[in-house]
């Protein structure tokens, strides 16, 4: 038995004596390097938090204190400690959560995995404690990352006002999020950690680190654990003393007993107090260290030594077609920009800022800043190009409609990550774009089909220079080209029936299973239109009397069915007097658990049986009726 | 003809002597008292940049140089010296906007109101210049309670990291934006103010100045000018200059020469720069120095000597319903705590302020936060009434989703000035929030007819533990309440006629124009039923068995069409396979004018003779159908 499984939760660990915890370091590190290898999932992360994680568990006493995480996705540590340890299934359906889970266990608290929410939970949670004279610590865990973004920021004011408020920030710095941490703030956090000499003496660990085994190294520790009373003696304050804070540290976040003698040193405090510790994102992972340590941020499944990736890559991604052909089309148009918010390689802006190192910017983990600041570039003479995940850009709502949209901007938002994404959980999913933008005015939302679809519309979008363009598609690798059989205004008509009923209303990426619906119902002796609309909002004008010539019309999209692009349609149906029948197929109104892209859609219903089922269902209760559909020629420009 | 009215433009002021400026500066205090008095505005804003503008416009040359204002409202002055003088409808329909306006002058840049974006601009209006190698200066003006909001900070970061990127921030520091400016930041601020003495100074020249006439007092003016040279040289640095942005000042903003030599200095660095300026709120208007400057901030048309009220009040507001009722759910309930982003008075929450000091935070100008800390006050064991602008909510979309309805918190969100508010222009109007909040899963939303309903929904909506609920309504007056005439399921019947054709969804505010309609309509010989849904979301699951026995359906909101109420009702009814025609009038997707809200709802259509004009000419269109209404009485459950 390992030390490791002989851990239950966090009480066994307040036994255990330095030496000791020291292994069940070691045996963590392995633990997590052969577990995610096979399985995929948050490797860097994690091991850079491994002694942090310790050390908060030993010091405090979860869950009458609260320990919460930023950007859950550091937290696989704090599950080993909480009895939480068969990872086969990590982030698989029915497996463990990539995340903390309230559901898992009585240790988390904050599920989602949106970062720099931390600070703003503990503010909460600590002002109910005071308000019911309770006892606990609340222990908020960020990252220098996080602490770009805005809500960060108002948090910490907040929380420097209420100066009687006891609330421990630790501020897990290794200079990175996803990326290398940037700005102000992210000089300023070097600034601290260059005082004292304090770096010097972590890179000469570090060399020693680099030629000792892959983990467990008690000579680089206890050596380095003689300079602490040196260096926390003369650490500077800098601008979280302004703001009325304390500050301890910084602290090397790999040397245990640094970690828990200032952890107790900010339990006794009366108020908010600052704890910076220093880490290693990889640490103990030679390949991490050796190459680039943001590519060890999320791995596939892949073998633990080489590195390489245990399924053979597949045809190119949504991101790899974005990515080729913008840098084509910022080669041909010198007012093309881009911008990220800490995202840069996951978007795939890298070959673009290789190639245009000047016309793009990260601003960190802030897609306001980043909307508000295209809203400033348009306004500028510049082209922006705003690529993120989907769901992060619910954080610039009200930028893309009182900035962007009122201001008649020419920016256009790529959303990778759109639709169902899977194994990241529920706050990961990208299905709520097409709905909530459907209220901001001039805006236009395309969803291409496919690889051919996403650089020709990419290219319309940036060739709008007076309102918003928005190009969303999901996550994994894009499938053929889907050819069009015709076009009806700027619509594609993917598939034509000789007397048709149904008009299936295929969005973006559901245009195969849309297609393949169409197949089932003509086997059931329905005819069915299926038509690509492009672009979903504004709805095409000649839509409603393609409508009136279907007695049914589906809408079919792996979006929210509240609100979405069926929405939209049914309101440009009934304006125009079109009372055709409706039928919405989409993403329930609910979040959705862990698990494959394809499993969470046959869960949804949105699969090709599913959708000619229920639509066969509602024709049957209709009846024959009167109103049986016409042949569409007379709407349709053939193609040649 | 004053010195104010020959000044054509900004050009004209770059003649005057300091003498002259300071004669002008009176002119523009009295104008802005007169004018300001007669129309209603914002006031005490305007006031206390007089000299800050008039600085501004000669050390810099607008247009070619972009001045930027955080928060519009401070734009009186700006428009004085850019060619605005006619101020006599300001605010109303035609007349002069509230906020700076593109289509008003060539001096304008950002046009909404929503605080804290200016910086976000700035750095993307200098990146702009900078990357098409273009010159002229880019001069943000933000205020002490914008910078609480998280995109201050996120731009802050940014431009910080742009060490080469000349741009320059001209905080205008008065303590408040709407309420005294709260948090570390506010802290920090004081601190920068008070070194040096430089604050007892500024006592000094106020004791000074309420000994003197009402505006312009060259004595103190002259006196405090010779000080300047000291409190520069000795000025501190702090928090700015930890993040690697120049720090002048702080400078007395309404000594010309000091705001000039500070601009002018910061106009020849070559980087970004803050340029600290301290401001009096309401300076020169003894009535708003004497009493509390926060309630000159916006003022309605009154007497500029007395500062009566032109007309009388009318009847309560829906504010001080909520105000009322809010305070008496607290003392029957210890868990009912409060949050509000820097708007305490306006949002009706001072009552409770007074009441329960220890159950009530204003977060500054920071919805992200509010929202955020709302979950973990929940999760916490309280149940927070979170306060807002329906506008304003925008910000916290993402926190709304992530924070509070994915962790299932009880968490009650009331929003004010829902809907058209008219006055305050395109970014105030809080049009967008029942479509928005849609996808929301496990919210409810509650939209009160009446004072009744909003007392008794109020209350419904605190008793939900387990989900956020929203309750939200609009400015103005509340009229009589309305009473049911009958229930099905949850939802009230206004209005029953003998044979119904068609149900008029009736969505909160909008029950009054509604009944009218069915009024009109019944002259047409065209029966309808009046429903008021109450809870809007979800949608009632007895809905579409009562629309199934019309001809059709209008659902009427105060809301943008798009996605709104109505698209709900629409989806609820296909799901239950009721094909009964539906018809949404709403707001169309745009962005609307200034105006009063009554105007604009007669713009837009939403008026009793237009509903019940459309209505009629659908229904004549499809002549009289075999599914004519039955009568409710079986759906109903008849009140006693």
């Amino acid at each position: 038995m390992t030390l490791l499984e002989t851990i239950r939760g966090p009480r066994d660990l307040k036994a255990l004596g330095q030496e000791e915890v020291r292994e069940l370091a070691a045996e963590i590190r392995e633990f997590l390097i052969q577990a995610v290898s096979k399985t995929g999932g948050h490797l860097g992360p994690n091991l850079g938090v491994v002694e942090l994680t310790l050390a908060l568990h030993r010091v405090f006493e979860s869950p009458r204190d609260r320990i919460l995480w930023d950007t859950g996705h550091q937290s696989y540590v704090h599950k080993l400690l909480t009895g939480r340890q068969d990872f086969s299934k990590l982030r698989k359906k029915g497996g463990l959560s990539g995340y903390p889970s309230r559901a898992e266990s009585e240790h988390d608290v904050i599920e989602n995995s949106h970062a720099s929410t931390v600070l703003g939970w503990a503010d909460g949670l600590a002002k109910a404690r005071d308000v019911q004279g309770m006892q606990g610590h609340v222990v908020a865990v960020t990252g220098d990352g996080a602490l770009t973004g805005g809500m960060a920021w108002e948090a910490l004011n907040n929380i420097a006002a209420a100066k009687d408020q006891p609330l421990i920030i630790v501020v897990n710095d290794n200079e990175r999020s996803y990326a290398p941490t940037i700005g102000g703030l992210a000089d300023h956090l070097a600034t601290l950690r260059v005082t004292n000499g304090y770096e010097k003496v972590l890179a000469w660990g570090k060399d020693v680190l680099d030629r000792t085994p892959v983990v467990g190294r008690p000579l680089y520790e206890s050596l380095h654990g003689a300079k602490k009373g040196f260096k926390d003696a003369f650490a500077p304050q800098g601008m979280f003393e302004d703001l009325g804070l304390k500050y301890l540290g910084p602290f090397d976040g790999h040397d245990m007993e640094a970690v828990e003698s200032g952890l107790r040193r900010a339990a006794r405090f009366e108020g908010p107090v600052i704890v910076h510790c220093i880490t290693e994102k990889g640490r103990g992972y030679e390949p991490a260290l050796r190459h680039d340590a943001d590519r060890f941020h999320t791995v596939l499944a892949m073998d633990p030594l080489t590195c390489e990736p245990l399924t053979p890559s597949g045809p190119p991604s949504w991101t790899s077609v974005f990515s080729d052909e913008l840098v084509r089309i910022a080669e041909e148009r010198d007012d093309i920009v881009a911008l990220t918010a800490a995202m840069l390689d996951p978007v795939g802006l890298t070959p673009f800022a290789e190639r245009f190192p000047d016309r793009i910017w990260d601003v960190g983990i802030a897609e306001q800043h980043a909307t508000v600041t295209a809203a400033g570039l348009a306004t500028g003479g510049l082209h922006p190009v705003v690529a993120l995940y989907a769901t992060f850009l619910n954080r610039a709502f009200d930028q893309l409609l009182m900035d962007v949209a009122l201001h008649k901007c020419g920016v256009t938002f790529v959303l990778d990550r759109a639709g169902v994404t899977g194994a990241d959980g529920a706050s990961h999913n990208g299905m709520w774009d097409m709905s909530v933008l459907q209220v901001v005015p001039g805006l236009r939302i395309a969803a291409p089909r496919d690889a051919g679809q996403l650089r020709a519309q990419l290219r319309e979008a940036v060739d709008v220079h007076d309102a918003p363009t928005l190009v969303r598609y999901p996550k994994e690798s894009v499938g053929e080209d889907i050819p069009a059989v015709g076009t009806v205004g700027s619509m594609d008509v993917l598939h034509r029936a000789e007397s048709a009923e149904v008009l299936l209303v295929a969005v973006g990426v559901m245009a195969p299973v849309c297609l393949q619906a169409a197949r089932l119902l003509q086997d059931r002796g329905i005819g069915a239109t299926v038509v690509d609309p492009r672009w979903v909002k504004p709805v095409d004008p000649e839509l409603p009397a393609l409508a009136a010539a279907h007695r049914l019309v589906a809408v079919v999209e792996d979006n929210s069915r509240a609100s979405g692009v069926g929405a939209a349609v049914a309101l440009a149906l009934g304006d125009a007097e079109v009372d055709v029948p409706v039928r919405l197929f989409g993403i329930p109104d609910q979040f959705l658990a862990h698990g494959k892209r394809g499993e969470l859609l046959a869960d949804l219903g949105l699969t090709p049986v599913e959708i000619a089922g229920r639509i066969g269902a509602t024709l049957d209760r209709k009846g024959a009726g009167a109103e049986t559909g016409a042949t569409l020629d007379r709407k349709e420009n053939e193609e040649a």
